[in-house]
Protein backbone atom coordinates (compact mmCIF):
# COMPACT_ATOMS: atom_id res chain seq x y z
CA UNK A 1 0.00 0.00 0.00
CA UNK A 2 2.60 2.18 0.78
CA UNK A 3 4.57 1.96 -2.30
CA UNK A 4 -0.22 2.55 -3.93
CA UNK A 5 0.56 5.72 -1.93
CA UNK A 6 3.71 6.71 -3.60
CA UNK A 7 2.46 6.01 -7.48
CA UNK A 8 -0.60 8.38 -6.00
CA UNK A 9 1.62 10.85 -4.94
CA UNK A 10 3.61 11.06 -8.06
CA UNK A 11 0.83 11.36 -10.30
CA UNK A 12 -1.53 14.25 -8.44
CA UNK A 13 2.02 16.07 -8.30
CA UNK A 14 2.54 15.71 -12.11
CA UNK A 15 -0.64 16.56 -12.82
CA UNK A 16 -0.18 20.00 -10.50
CA UNK A 17 2.34 20.31 -12.01
CA UNK A 18 0.96 20.25 -15.94
CA UNK A 19 -2.01 22.33 -14.41
CA UNK A 20 0.28 25.02 -13.18
CA UNK A 21 1.86 25.32 -16.33
CA UNK A 22 -1.59 25.84 -18.33
CA UNK A 23 -3.21 28.39 -15.97
CA UNK A 24 -0.09 30.12 -14.48
CA UNK A 25 2.61 30.66 -16.72
CA UNK A 26 0.90 30.44 -20.14
CA UNK A 27 -1.41 33.09 -18.87
CA UNK A 28 1.50 35.24 -18.43
CA UNK A 29 2.44 34.79 -21.37
CA UNK A 30 -0.55 36.11 -22.81
CA UNK A 31 -0.67 38.89 -20.51
CA UNK A 32 2.80 39.88 -21.72
CA UNK A 33 2.05 39.49 -25.45
CA UNK A 34 0.22 42.46 -26.96
CA UNK A 35 -0.77 40.36 -30.18
CA UNK A 36 -2.19 37.72 -28.37
CA UNK A 37 -3.93 40.04 -25.66
CA UNK A 38 -6.69 40.58 -28.27
CA UNK A 39 -9.85 39.34 -27.46
CA UNK A 40 -11.48 37.36 -30.04
CA UNK A 41 -10.01 36.98 -33.59
CA UNK A 42 -7.41 39.31 -35.28
CA UNK A 43 -8.26 40.79 -38.35
CA UNK A 44 -6.13 41.87 -40.68
CA UNK A 45 -7.47 42.67 -44.42
CA UNK A 46 -5.67 44.38 -47.37
CA UNK A 47 -8.30 46.13 -49.75
CA UNK A 48 -6.52 47.72 -53.11
CA UNK A 49 -8.29 49.92 -55.59
CA UNK A 50 -9.29 50.57 -58.23
CA UNK A 51 -12.29 48.25 -58.33
CA UNK A 52 -12.64 46.59 -61.57
CA UNK A 53 -16.71 47.33 -61.34
CA UNK A 54 -18.46 49.66 -59.97
CA UNK A 55 -20.20 48.69 -56.90
CA UNK A 56 -24.15 48.91 -57.25
CA UNK A 57 -24.92 51.97 -54.37
CA UNK A 58 -28.54 50.40 -53.70
CA UNK A 59 -26.61 46.84 -52.23
CA UNK A 60 -26.31 47.67 -49.15
CA UNK A 61 -29.49 49.11 -48.50
CA UNK A 62 -31.95 47.34 -46.54
CA UNK A 63 -33.31 44.61 -49.17
CA UNK A 64 -30.88 45.34 -51.20
CA UNK A 65 -30.68 46.67 -54.87
CA UNK A 66 -34.31 45.71 -56.69
CA UNK A 67 -33.64 47.13 -60.02
CA UNK A 68 -34.49 44.75 -62.73
CA UNK A 69 -31.29 45.92 -65.27
CA UNK A 70 -29.28 47.49 -62.66
CA UNK A 71 -25.57 48.46 -64.40
CA UNK A 72 -23.31 47.90 -61.79
CA UNK A 73 -22.38 44.89 -60.07
CA UNK A 74 -23.42 43.17 -56.65
CA UNK A 75 -20.38 40.82 -56.32
CA UNK A 76 -18.15 41.67 -53.46
CA UNK A 77 -15.85 44.75 -54.13
CA UNK A 78 -12.98 46.48 -52.43
CA UNK A 79 -15.53 49.49 -52.07
CA UNK A 80 -18.20 46.94 -51.06
CA UNK A 81 -16.17 45.13 -48.62
CA UNK A 82 -15.06 48.77 -46.74
CA UNK A 83 -18.35 49.65 -46.60
CA UNK A 84 -18.92 46.49 -45.01
CA UNK A 85 -16.39 47.01 -42.47
CA UNK A 86 -18.04 50.75 -41.86
CA UNK A 87 -21.55 49.15 -41.82
CA UNK A 88 -20.11 47.32 -38.43
CA UNK A 89 -19.94 50.19 -36.41
CA UNK A 90 -22.50 49.64 -32.97
CA UNK A 91 -21.16 52.70 -31.24
CA UNK A 92 -18.84 55.31 -32.91
CA UNK A 93 -16.96 56.14 -35.66
CA UNK A 94 -14.51 58.63 -36.19
CA UNK A 95 -13.56 59.61 -39.27
CA UNK A 96 -10.18 61.29 -40.03
CA UNK A 97 -10.43 62.29 -43.88
CA UNK A 98 -8.36 64.91 -46.28
CA UNK A 99 -11.26 65.13 -48.54
CA UNK A 100 -14.71 63.06 -49.13
CA UNK A 101 -16.54 64.00 -51.84
CA UNK A 102 -18.08 59.99 -52.80
CA UNK A 103 -21.86 60.42 -52.81
CA UNK A 104 -22.37 56.50 -51.94
CA UNK A 105 -19.28 56.66 -48.71
CA UNK A 106 -20.54 59.83 -47.52
CA UNK A 107 -24.73 58.26 -47.62
CA UNK A 108 -23.33 55.13 -45.65
CA UNK A 109 -21.84 57.37 -42.63
CA UNK A 110 -25.25 59.42 -42.45
CA UNK A 111 -27.15 56.60 -42.33
CA UNK A 112 -24.59 55.21 -39.46
CA UNK A 113 -25.79 58.78 -37.86
CA UNK A 114 -29.25 57.93 -38.12
CA UNK A 115 -29.14 54.83 -37.08
CA UNK A 116 -27.38 56.20 -33.55
CA UNK A 117 -23.86 55.53 -34.61
CA UNK A 118 -21.87 58.61 -32.88
CA UNK A 119 -19.78 59.79 -35.98
CA UNK A 120 -17.27 62.49 -35.90
CA UNK A 121 -15.50 63.71 -39.28
CA UNK A 122 -12.23 65.70 -38.82
CA UNK A 123 -11.44 66.84 -42.58
CA UNK A 124 -9.04 69.70 -44.14
CA UNK A 125 -10.05 73.04 -44.47
CA UNK A 126 -9.15 73.46 -47.81
CA UNK A 127 -11.00 70.60 -49.43
CA UNK A 128 -13.91 70.97 -47.33
CA UNK A 129 -14.38 73.98 -49.48
CA UNK A 130 -14.37 72.45 -52.76
CA UNK A 131 -16.79 71.74 -55.19
CA UNK A 132 -18.39 68.13 -54.47
CA UNK A 133 -17.31 67.95 -50.46
CA UNK A 134 -19.87 66.13 -48.57
CA UNK A 135 -18.96 67.86 -45.75
CA UNK A 136 -22.00 70.62 -45.94
CA UNK A 137 -24.03 67.39 -46.27
CA UNK A 138 -22.80 66.02 -42.89
CA UNK A 139 -23.44 69.14 -41.24
CA UNK A 140 -27.04 69.42 -42.61
CA UNK A 141 -27.46 66.00 -41.12
CA UNK A 142 -26.42 67.42 -38.15
CA UNK A 143 -22.73 65.10 -38.21
CA UNK A 144 -20.39 67.07 -36.49
CA UNK A 145 -17.60 68.10 -38.64
CA UNK A 146 -14.00 69.81 -37.56
CA UNK A 147 -11.17 70.59 -39.45
CA UNK A 148 -8.04 72.05 -39.31
CA UNK A 149 -6.92 75.73 -39.04
CA UNK A 150 -3.32 75.62 -40.78
CA UNK A 151 -2.00 76.51 -44.52
CA UNK A 152 -0.66 72.57 -44.59
CA UNK A 153 -2.88 69.23 -45.43
CA UNK A 154 -4.77 67.57 -42.68
CA UNK A 155 -3.64 64.66 -45.34
CA UNK A 156 -4.74 61.66 -43.12
CA UNK A 157 -7.02 59.52 -44.40
CA UNK A 158 -8.29 56.65 -41.55
CA UNK A 159 -11.66 55.55 -40.26
CA UNK A 160 -12.00 54.30 -36.43
CA UNK A 161 -14.96 51.82 -35.95
CA UNK A 162 -16.10 51.60 -32.27
CA UNK A 163 -13.01 52.24 -31.31
CA UNK A 164 -11.60 49.09 -32.05
CA UNK A 165 -11.36 48.72 -35.89
CA UNK A 166 -8.57 51.03 -38.48
CA UNK A 167 -9.13 51.52 -41.66
CA UNK A 168 -6.10 53.39 -42.95
CA UNK A 169 -4.22 53.54 -46.24
CA UNK A 170 -3.36 55.86 -49.52
CA UNK A 171 -7.17 55.82 -49.95
CA UNK A 172 -9.24 59.44 -49.98
CA UNK A 173 -13.44 59.06 -50.04
CA UNK A 174 -13.43 59.69 -53.49
CA UNK A 175 -15.06 58.38 -56.65
CA UNK A 176 -11.85 58.53 -58.25
CA UNK A 177 -9.80 56.80 -55.61
CA UNK A 178 -12.41 54.13 -56.33
CA UNK A 179 -12.48 53.49 -60.12
CA UNK A 180 -9.30 55.20 -61.32
CA UNK A 181 -6.65 55.35 -58.90
CA UNK A 182 -3.73 52.90 -57.46
CA UNK A 183 -5.33 52.94 -54.10
CA UNK A 184 -4.95 50.78 -50.55
CA UNK A 185 -6.60 50.18 -47.52
CA UNK A 186 -5.73 48.60 -44.82
CA UNK A 187 -8.20 46.64 -42.13
CA UNK A 188 -7.09 46.25 -39.05
CA UNK A 189 -7.80 45.77 -35.17
CA UNK A 190 -4.88 45.09 -33.79
CA UNK A 191 -4.75 47.26 -30.65
CA UNK A 192 -0.81 47.81 -31.07
CA UNK A 193 -2.06 49.31 -34.32
CA UNK A 194 -5.29 50.88 -33.43
CA UNK A 195 -4.63 52.35 -29.76
CA UNK A 196 -1.97 55.21 -31.50
CA UNK A 197 -4.73 56.01 -33.96
CA UNK A 198 -7.09 56.76 -31.10
CA UNK A 199 -4.81 58.90 -29.57
CA UNK A 200 -4.18 61.18 -32.38
CA UNK A 201 -7.93 61.48 -33.35
CA UNK A 202 -8.91 62.93 -29.98
CA UNK A 203 -5.71 65.53 -30.04
CA UNK A 204 -6.59 66.83 -33.07
CA UNK A 205 -10.36 66.90 -32.42
CA UNK A 206 -9.49 68.67 -29.01
CA UNK A 207 -6.91 70.89 -31.25
CA UNK A 208 -9.57 71.60 -33.96
CA UNK A 209 -12.45 72.73 -31.29
CA UNK A 210 -13.91 75.63 -32.41
CA UNK A 211 -14.91 77.06 -29.00
CA UNK A 212 -11.32 76.49 -28.15
CA UNK A 213 -10.22 78.64 -30.97
CA UNK A 214 -12.70 81.61 -30.19
CA UNK A 215 -12.03 81.31 -26.63
CA UNK A 216 -7.69 82.17 -27.20
CA UNK A 217 -8.33 84.35 -29.88
CA UNK A 218 -10.21 86.58 -27.43
CA UNK A 219 -7.33 85.45 -24.72
CA UNK A 220 -5.04 87.13 -27.03
CA UNK A 221 -7.14 90.11 -27.64
CA UNK A 222 -7.71 91.10 -24.58
CA UNK A 223 -4.09 90.45 -23.56
CA UNK A 224 -3.03 92.73 -26.43
CA UNK A 225 -5.98 95.50 -25.21
CA UNK A 226 -4.51 95.22 -21.71
CA UNK A 227 -1.11 95.65 -22.62
CA UNK A 228 -1.63 98.86 -25.02
CA UNK A 229 -3.78 100.39 -21.87
CA UNK A 230 -0.91 100.10 -19.43
CA UNK A 231 1.67 101.06 -21.67
CA UNK A 232 -0.86 104.62 -22.28
CA UNK A 233 -0.66 105.05 -18.17
CA UNK A 234 2.76 104.37 -18.04
CA UNK A 235 3.20 107.04 -20.71
CA UNK A 236 5.12 104.77 -22.72
CA UNK B 1 10.35 -3.73 -6.95
CA UNK B 2 6.76 -4.00 -8.68
CA UNK B 3 5.46 -0.79 -7.49
CA UNK B 4 8.52 1.25 -8.12
CA UNK B 5 8.50 -0.16 -11.52
CA UNK B 6 4.84 1.05 -11.62
CA UNK B 7 5.87 4.10 -10.16
CA UNK B 8 8.70 5.25 -12.91
CA UNK B 9 6.35 4.29 -15.51
CA UNK B 10 4.03 6.60 -14.31
CA UNK B 11 6.27 9.33 -13.90
CA UNK B 12 7.56 8.43 -16.99
CA UNK B 13 3.97 8.56 -19.24
CA UNK B 14 2.76 12.02 -16.78
CA UNK B 15 6.83 12.92 -18.97
CA UNK B 16 5.89 11.39 -22.23
CA UNK B 17 2.28 13.62 -22.41
CA UNK B 18 4.01 17.22 -21.13
CA UNK B 19 6.78 16.67 -23.70
CA UNK B 20 3.23 15.83 -26.37
CA UNK B 21 1.74 18.80 -25.34
CA UNK B 22 4.82 21.07 -25.83
CA UNK B 23 6.24 20.11 -28.72
CA UNK B 24 3.09 18.53 -30.85
CA UNK B 25 0.06 20.37 -29.77
CA UNK B 26 1.60 24.00 -29.02
CA UNK B 27 3.27 23.60 -32.31
CA UNK B 28 0.30 23.13 -34.54
CA UNK B 29 -1.50 25.73 -32.61
CA UNK B 30 1.60 27.69 -33.45
CA UNK B 31 1.34 27.44 -37.59
CA UNK B 32 -2.33 27.72 -37.70
CA UNK B 33 -2.34 31.26 -35.91
CA UNK B 34 -0.98 33.16 -38.68
CA UNK B 35 0.44 36.05 -36.65
CA UNK B 36 2.10 33.38 -34.22
CA UNK B 37 3.75 31.85 -37.38
CA UNK B 38 5.88 35.00 -37.59
CA UNK B 39 9.92 34.08 -36.86
CA UNK B 40 11.14 36.36 -34.30
CA UNK B 41 9.32 39.50 -32.55
CA UNK B 42 6.18 41.31 -34.44
CA UNK B 43 6.91 45.05 -35.08
CA UNK B 44 3.85 46.79 -34.83
CA UNK B 45 4.83 51.11 -34.92
CA UNK B 46 3.27 54.23 -35.98
CA UNK B 47 4.73 56.97 -36.29
CA UNK B 48 2.83 61.05 -36.84
CA UNK B 49 3.88 63.97 -38.42
CA UNK B 50 4.49 66.46 -38.54
CA UNK B 51 7.90 66.22 -36.46
CA UNK B 52 8.11 69.81 -34.10
CA UNK B 53 11.82 69.67 -35.36
CA UNK B 54 13.35 69.33 -37.81
CA UNK B 55 15.94 66.01 -38.38
CA UNK B 56 19.54 66.73 -38.73
CA UNK B 57 20.12 65.36 -42.60
CA UNK B 58 24.04 64.30 -41.39
CA UNK B 59 22.73 62.10 -38.46
CA UNK B 60 22.68 58.79 -40.15
CA UNK B 61 25.89 59.96 -42.47
CA UNK B 62 28.73 57.54 -40.92
CA UNK B 63 30.37 59.28 -37.90
CA UNK B 64 26.95 61.62 -37.32
CA UNK B 65 26.64 65.44 -37.23
CA UNK B 66 29.97 67.19 -36.86
CA UNK B 67 28.37 70.75 -37.37
CA UNK B 68 29.85 72.91 -34.17
CA UNK B 69 26.14 74.80 -33.90
CA UNK B 70 23.94 72.66 -36.11
CA UNK B 71 20.63 74.14 -36.60
CA UNK B 72 18.53 70.75 -36.97
CA UNK B 73 17.64 68.34 -34.11
CA UNK B 74 19.57 65.05 -33.16
CA UNK B 75 16.83 64.17 -30.95
CA UNK B 76 14.10 60.78 -32.63
CA UNK B 77 11.76 62.11 -34.77
CA UNK B 78 9.18 60.50 -36.62
CA UNK B 79 11.70 60.98 -39.79
CA UNK B 80 14.32 59.68 -37.86
CA UNK B 81 12.93 56.65 -37.30
CA UNK B 82 11.37 56.01 -40.57
CA UNK B 83 15.28 56.42 -42.33
CA UNK B 84 16.22 53.92 -39.53
CA UNK B 85 13.99 51.60 -40.49
CA UNK B 86 14.91 52.04 -44.40
CA UNK B 87 18.50 51.59 -43.64
CA UNK B 88 17.44 48.21 -42.16
CA UNK B 89 17.14 47.08 -45.64
CA UNK B 90 19.80 44.12 -46.61
CA UNK B 91 18.68 42.94 -49.65
CA UNK B 92 15.80 44.66 -51.03
CA UNK B 93 13.71 47.72 -51.04
CA UNK B 94 10.78 48.43 -52.59
CA UNK B 95 9.16 51.67 -52.86
CA UNK B 96 5.78 52.51 -54.51
CA UNK B 97 4.99 55.95 -53.88
CA UNK B 98 2.68 58.53 -55.73
CA UNK B 99 5.78 61.56 -55.00
CA UNK B 100 9.05 61.93 -53.76
CA UNK B 101 10.77 65.52 -53.47
CA UNK B 102 12.20 65.06 -50.24
CA UNK B 103 16.15 65.13 -50.83
CA UNK B 104 16.86 63.81 -47.40
CA UNK B 105 14.93 61.04 -48.01
CA UNK B 106 16.12 60.27 -51.65
CA UNK B 107 19.54 60.31 -50.47
CA UNK B 108 18.97 57.90 -47.73
CA UNK B 109 17.32 55.47 -50.88
CA UNK B 110 20.43 56.43 -53.08
CA UNK B 111 22.90 55.22 -49.90
CA UNK B 112 20.98 51.97 -49.99
CA UNK B 113 20.95 51.60 -53.46
CA UNK B 114 25.18 52.00 -53.46
CA UNK B 115 25.53 49.62 -50.93
CA UNK B 116 23.88 47.05 -52.74
CA UNK B 117 20.60 47.06 -51.84
CA UNK B 118 18.32 46.00 -54.80
CA UNK B 119 16.34 49.47 -55.03
CA UNK B 120 12.59 49.62 -57.01
CA UNK B 121 11.31 52.78 -57.15
CA UNK B 122 7.33 52.81 -58.41
CA UNK B 123 5.70 55.84 -59.06
CA UNK B 124 2.83 58.58 -60.55
CA UNK B 125 3.44 59.94 -64.08
CA UNK B 126 2.90 63.51 -63.46
CA UNK B 127 4.39 63.43 -60.22
CA UNK B 128 7.24 62.41 -61.68
CA UNK B 129 7.47 65.09 -64.05
CA UNK B 130 6.80 67.59 -61.46
CA UNK B 131 10.00 70.70 -60.58
CA UNK B 132 11.60 68.97 -57.43
CA UNK B 133 10.72 65.42 -57.95
CA UNK B 134 13.55 63.48 -57.14
CA UNK B 135 13.38 60.37 -60.04
CA UNK B 136 15.99 62.41 -61.74
CA UNK B 137 18.21 61.25 -59.19
CA UNK B 138 17.22 57.45 -58.97
CA UNK B 139 17.82 57.41 -62.73
CA UNK B 140 21.06 58.91 -62.80
CA UNK B 141 22.82 56.90 -60.23
CA UNK B 142 21.34 53.95 -61.65
CA UNK B 143 18.12 52.92 -59.86
CA UNK B 144 15.51 51.32 -61.58
CA UNK B 145 12.03 53.27 -61.81
CA UNK B 146 8.90 52.50 -63.52
CA UNK B 147 5.73 54.73 -63.49
CA UNK B 148 1.91 54.05 -64.64
CA UNK B 149 0.60 55.16 -67.80
CA UNK B 150 -2.81 55.91 -67.02
CA UNK B 151 -4.87 59.31 -66.95
CA UNK B 152 -5.39 58.45 -62.49
CA UNK B 153 -3.32 58.47 -59.93
CA UNK B 154 -0.69 56.04 -58.81
CA UNK B 155 -1.64 57.18 -55.30
CA UNK B 156 0.11 54.22 -53.12
CA UNK B 157 2.68 55.71 -50.38
CA UNK B 158 4.00 52.47 -49.04
CA UNK B 159 7.74 50.78 -49.09
CA UNK B 160 8.65 47.31 -48.67
CA UNK B 161 11.86 46.54 -46.77
CA UNK B 162 13.56 42.82 -46.99
CA UNK B 163 10.10 41.91 -48.18
CA UNK B 164 9.44 41.35 -44.67
CA UNK B 165 8.81 44.94 -43.48
CA UNK B 166 6.02 47.07 -44.93
CA UNK B 167 5.51 50.85 -44.11
CA UNK B 168 2.26 52.82 -45.32
CA UNK B 169 -0.22 55.44 -44.76
CA UNK B 170 -1.23 58.68 -46.35
CA UNK B 171 2.48 60.22 -46.12
CA UNK B 172 4.03 61.57 -49.15
CA UNK B 173 7.55 61.77 -49.46
CA UNK B 174 7.81 65.41 -49.36
CA UNK B 175 9.57 68.26 -47.17
CA UNK B 176 5.99 69.66 -46.34
CA UNK B 177 4.70 65.71 -45.33
CA UNK B 178 7.48 66.01 -42.66
CA UNK B 179 7.29 69.32 -40.93
CA UNK B 180 3.66 70.47 -42.18
CA UNK B 181 0.74 68.56 -42.56
CA UNK B 182 -1.23 65.92 -40.44
CA UNK B 183 0.21 62.26 -41.84
CA UNK B 184 0.48 59.08 -40.45
CA UNK B 185 2.86 56.01 -41.53
CA UNK B 186 2.07 52.41 -39.88
CA UNK B 187 5.37 50.22 -39.78
CA UNK B 188 4.66 46.25 -39.27
CA UNK B 189 6.26 42.77 -40.14
CA UNK B 190 2.71 41.20 -39.93
CA UNK B 191 3.27 38.79 -42.34
CA UNK B 192 -0.78 38.56 -43.52
CA UNK B 193 -0.22 42.44 -43.97
CA UNK B 194 3.32 42.78 -45.74
CA UNK B 195 1.86 39.45 -48.29
CA UNK B 196 -0.44 41.76 -50.11
CA UNK B 197 1.79 44.09 -50.40
CA UNK B 198 4.73 42.30 -51.66
CA UNK B 199 1.79 41.15 -54.55
CA UNK B 200 0.55 44.48 -55.30
CA UNK B 201 4.27 45.67 -55.83
CA UNK B 202 4.78 43.09 -58.36
CA UNK B 203 2.08 43.61 -59.92
CA UNK B 204 1.85 46.67 -60.90
CA UNK B 205 6.14 46.93 -61.52
CA UNK B 206 4.85 43.85 -64.26
CA UNK B 207 2.23 45.86 -65.60
CA UNK B 208 4.49 48.85 -65.91
CA UNK B 209 7.55 47.08 -67.70
CA UNK B 210 8.43 49.52 -70.44
CA UNK B 211 9.32 47.05 -72.88
CA UNK B 212 5.91 45.16 -71.99
CA UNK B 213 4.51 48.40 -73.17
CA UNK B 214 6.74 48.70 -76.44
CA UNK B 215 5.80 45.28 -77.18
CA UNK B 216 2.23 45.86 -76.98
CA UNK B 217 2.31 49.15 -79.07
CA UNK B 218 4.23 47.11 -81.94
CA UNK B 219 1.62 44.03 -81.77
CA UNK B 220 -1.04 46.41 -81.92
CA UNK B 221 0.65 48.28 -85.00
CA UNK B 222 1.23 45.36 -86.45
CA UNK B 223 -2.01 43.50 -86.34
CA UNK B 224 -3.79 46.49 -87.46
CA UNK B 225 -1.67 46.71 -90.31
CA UNK B 226 -2.19 43.22 -91.49
CA UNK B 227 -5.84 43.55 -91.13
CA UNK B 228 -6.04 47.09 -93.39
CA UNK B 229 -3.33 44.72 -95.84
CA UNK B 230 -5.78 41.62 -95.86
CA UNK B 231 -9.05 44.16 -96.67
CA UNK B 232 -7.39 46.11 -99.37
CA UNK B 233 -6.25 42.40 -100.82
CA UNK B 234 -9.92 40.96 -100.69
CA UNK B 235 -11.18 44.65 -101.99
CA UNK B 236 -13.14 45.51 -98.97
Amino acid sequence: MGYMKLFGIALAASFAVDLLYLFVFRRRKRVTSGEKAQKGHVIHKVLFFPDAQVSCPRQSQPGGCKMRRCKFTHDTTSLSQLKQYLCSAKKTLDLCVYTISCLDLARTVVDLHHKGVIVRVLTDKEQMEQTGSQVWYFRSEGIQVRHDNTPYFMHHKFAIVDNSLLINGSFNWTRQAITGNSENLLVTNSRRIVRPYIGEFQRLWDTYEPGLLKKRREESEKFLKDLKASETSNGV
